[in-house]
């Protein structure tokens, strides 16, 4: 596990979805995206076989982040549907706005991924909250890294914690973990080191765990409450003629998701 | 821990805002109500000084309760502004519902009463995770009981687990817990038996927790998400006369939270 | 001039208030709002008859402000129309934004008041520019402190300069500058300590400005370039019945305008 | 420094694009174009090897200069792409309208040329602000020129000041200068007579400027205040079968910017 | 006939309409209109009953004109359907442009009112041949007015010709005029001093001039050729909530058209 | 002055461009062309190297000429660059049509042939106005005839005036016509008889007035008023082959401009 690794363009994207393409898996990835001169914290999607499938801006930064990235809009909240499954993203505390994962919610997300910097026990239970809440398989994936993995001060510091620190010490504690629709702990949460979490989903349980309880369909009072979602893009300035210009993309190795196509086995007869 | 208990009308909640007077506690309390032939999943809400404050009706029952109870509209989501902090309740897997919570937050809850039936461990994890989302304190209630406790069979049938059961087989477990904005445990779960579960709040934890995340202020990107909530009594039939006529009330002891004064220390200081 | 002093409702609004009606001044003067538990970085006026009129909440806060604050929305970019002359305010760096500063332009400002935090001599480049840009008058307020102004370390530390500085040292510098639409300095820019900065207006410079250059008349292109301002409240949740609840306001000495009605001379002759 | 020299047609274009080719220099230069019987005040670009880039021409003429000059549209607001940044161009006073620099800004301009004929102190302050606000370098050319540079009277009069005149007084005082985006004035304001103004550019401070204010980025409110920019021509009278023909240009040698390659030293390392 | 009186609000516009319905004569009128700090080129209309019908701003200033007064956008360029015809107008050398005059045709202008300050020859033909082109009747006004009527130099100089004007020279020389569909000369051109032009009106000769030539009807060719009026308001910047402010108007005695209706026969069962 | 001469290929075309390459004349003549069955109101335009230009039906026949024509489209509304200026025509009333005569003003028109049938005083007026109108010279060819220039009846009838004429009755009137762009006549109209018009035009006279008047130029409002011309052929029936057929051309001595070089001084210096 390295440090933010900044990025300047469609190279590193290229390079992704080959990788993707090249290991046959789904891939979810935080980044740092650079777009112009603003950042933004990003999720990237690419499928099996190695197409970028498009991105998540999170749409608020939390404290200190506000400094440095920008505030995505409504046009990059996506749920894709793949093969395996309806794939989407919110990434670390932006998983706690509701109305966010409403939204995601309403666009049928079933495998929810939340990329996230949060090792602490109560991150645990936000997780099993969506899974119930969202009726969705909830794949979090936390870094795990030491003091050592980051340049030694002064190049880089710990603010406040940097003398207690050791090159061994755990300043990421991981917890990668994945849950069923059921509030079932599929595996993890690993607070071990670096690792592959894996765990085969089966679709069938979300149709199970929606009978009970379908927080955009029977489970919903739409005449008493609603939720307005603008998700076009908001520019500050627009041109008539709209030109689409490439996007150039960074990233890091901050968070990712590997599912293979044999760990997802969709069983589609269940929904 | 009794039976349902099936009240009519106003002697019942005379009788308990008289209690809560009595007794100087702000009690809210879980009840079936009857209004004309239809049953409401109803949350009473009384202050210390024996005055009823008003009530909350379920707007979603669960499963089989659709069978019996009627669906509350948005005129009585209520949040109630009293000396010892905003109260206000949902009920059961209502608290599952991401928009009626978003409803509730944006009144200021402050004292989130989550009376329920759900005795599991992923009932936790959603009540951790509403105290972290809101930044409130959640007090959930569940009821412990033993089969015992309901009338015995052919009067009243476990249908599927009867047979398995002795008179002091526990039907539901209990699990009541006062957890805080920052998601720490301040009292239970108690899954051992009929008690009283009490702590201290310091309503200061709410400003500190806003500070990070305030999903109804600076964490909300109201442009991008907005809720809306139709809070006026929605009636199949309106008469232009527009003849206010007196609410019947029933209850049941299914549920009820006991805040003494002396326990609610209001540390306005901190905010 | 003292620290950020948190207050929490009306009662210092209304004592502002009074202050103002009691010295026959216009009040414009940076506070720090609380709504809920979301803190606005904000300007309130009021005018000479002791009278509230209303608040500006800075729509994008600066750098490490963004932990702190929220975000004001397009409905608290007010105008006011004034014996004096009418009456606006955008705070610090927001005055970079030439999109809010062209809002207010078109609402006709007249007196542009830039409270800021930045005493740097490029400060004083865009109150110039504002003032030929808008054709109105500029009168920024900065604040004028030494480190003895704030409490002593550990209580309140300037990070990385603490050890260089001692009681005297000067941590802002002020520069309130009055500044009229020709570009020409009327008062200050002060460095020199506390002061009050004081000039006669005389509007009709504003229509004399115009005549050559009026940004939102004769010499705007509004068919090749125009500018939506979205001015309803933009609120994570609204609630059909649409109660007005009083807002709690708070404030600090943070910087002010103090305009007598005799400083401001308005030659309506002029016009 | 001479007459406004009217130029009818491409042989003057030819020849200034291979000038820009000869000397390797980027040349931006102010023209009055002819496009059949109405004049543009107009700017080309050329690059380095002798191309003709294209050209921008003023929206909105000044004063007396409406008599004269037509209004250009929205398809003449180009910033252009090139090895040593993203070059484009406002003229004179159109530098004080806030959506057109807006509308550059977010085409990504880098190097911001303002050729102009005012000689003031306060299109100093303008430079600078503008070199703040958009985050780019400032280019901003004036041109220097005595009374003897023009026609003798009855010849050429300047109206009003020709009496006072003798062939060396100066009747524009230059000032040309090269702000960056921080601010900070890198050569000029030359006062002193016809000169060569230049400076090293490193790119790199655009992105550290930018850091703390993306005009167009993370320091935009774009669901609140939003700029459309009509960039499509805008034609009298347009031909459904869309002929092309070649634009016939005039120029004078009132302004221009040389940059060589060497002196744009683009750090893009600092990006 | 006197010198060009600004005028700011209300007051005047309300006088005007008063002195309408008093005098039971619909009028039409050129004033100088203030709008902020921009000057418009302005006509308003009132009807025999003392109503202001509204108002038509000149698209395009002419000359010098450019100088002092703004552009009028689409919105206001109206035909008033009233008792007696429709009645519009277009301003001095705006009446030159044909998409303008096509853009009044199309709204079935009967009454074309076109004030000016042409007293040349060569503006009769003009008038002649709008009325032939738009089968309506054409009513020029144009201002006489003598060297006296203006104040003395140096208050107020006519450059250039100064000198040679007594006070009694006449500076410009009126001819106004009133011409049928048919191109018929009713009134005037009145080149003698100020007086009152006046003519009876038979609305059916535009039924027979447009039998014969119908420019927006059977003689026009719209698959070949059409015209598109974009009548939206045009404003640099918008406010979402769009409130509505009163306008304030400003007028001279430019010129003046008093139709009564008496005058006015009009001849309905010709149409 | 003959009669009507219909023409019905190309013989006659050839030896009209002969004649003008012989006189060496520029030659723009009305006839009457077969296409198919049907006939049009067209004018042939020769240059004075005896080259066929190509040709202007009229869009839409006047009155009777409806049951005789059919309408030309968009294609055959041409402007000719030649050496002695930009030659086009409109034909007869057709000159009245605004959008059209704007078509050929977006074209550079310099030099506005319009042959026509009307020898009225107002006819006159429309010259005048489309010089002003349009910045460019108006020649206008009228025939002059009299009764016994027509078949005696009862093969040609002059219907409801037969018996008041004598062979030496003038039937057309003529009144051929040069104008300039400053609205000066400077030949004509001739209502003697048959008869030679000319005149020197200087086109710098063109730049003078589109000075104050460039009805394409400075003085159009295109984002207000725009023009679509559907300058493509119109088909009843097109093939996806696209062969091109050979046309046929028909022509009559109606009437004509012969315009020697020596006549024409292109005064280009004064451009």
């Amino acid at each position: 596990m390295f440090l933010w690794l900044l990025l300047i363009a469609g190279p590193e994207v290229d390079r992704l979805a080959a990788m993707a393409g090249k290991h046959k898996v789904y891939l979810v990835m935080g980044v740092i995206e650079r777009d112009g001169y603003t950042l933004y914290c990003t999720v990237l999607f690419f499928d099996s076989q190695g197409r970028f499938l498009g991105k998540h801006r999170k749409i608020m930064p939390t404290a200190l982040e506000r400094i440095i990235w920008g505030f995505g809009d409504g046009s990059t909240i996506p749920v894709f549907e793949t093969p395996i499954g309806k794939i989407g993203a919110a990434i670390c505390w932006e998983n706690r706005m509701p109305l966010l994962r409403t939204a995601m919610y309403a666009k049928g997300i079933e495998i929810y991924c939340a990329p996230t910097a949060d090792s602490r026990d109560v991150w645990q239970a936000s997780m099993t909250h969506i899974a119930l809440e969202g009726g969705c398989f909830v794949l979090s994936a936390n870094q795990f890294c030491r003091r050592k993995d980051y340049p030694s001060p002064p190049d880089y510091l710990f603010s406040g914690t940097e003398d207690e620190l050791t090159p061994d010490s755990v300043v990421c504690a991981g917890g990668s973990v994945i849950i069923s629709p059921s509030g079932a702990i599929l595996a993890g949460p690993n607070y071990n080191g670096e690792a592959l979490v894996s765990a085969d989903l089966d679709l069938g349980e979300i149709a199970r765990a929606k009978f009970d309880f379908d927080v955009v369909g029977h489970y919903s009072r739409p005449e008493v409450l609603s939720l307005i979602v603008r998700d076009h893009p908001a520019k500050p300035v627009s041109f008539t003629s709209a030109s689409k210009k490439p996007k150039t993309l960074t990233n890091s190795v901050w968070s990712h998701f590997a599912l293979t196509n044999s760990q997802m086995n969709k069983s589609s007869k269940a929904i």
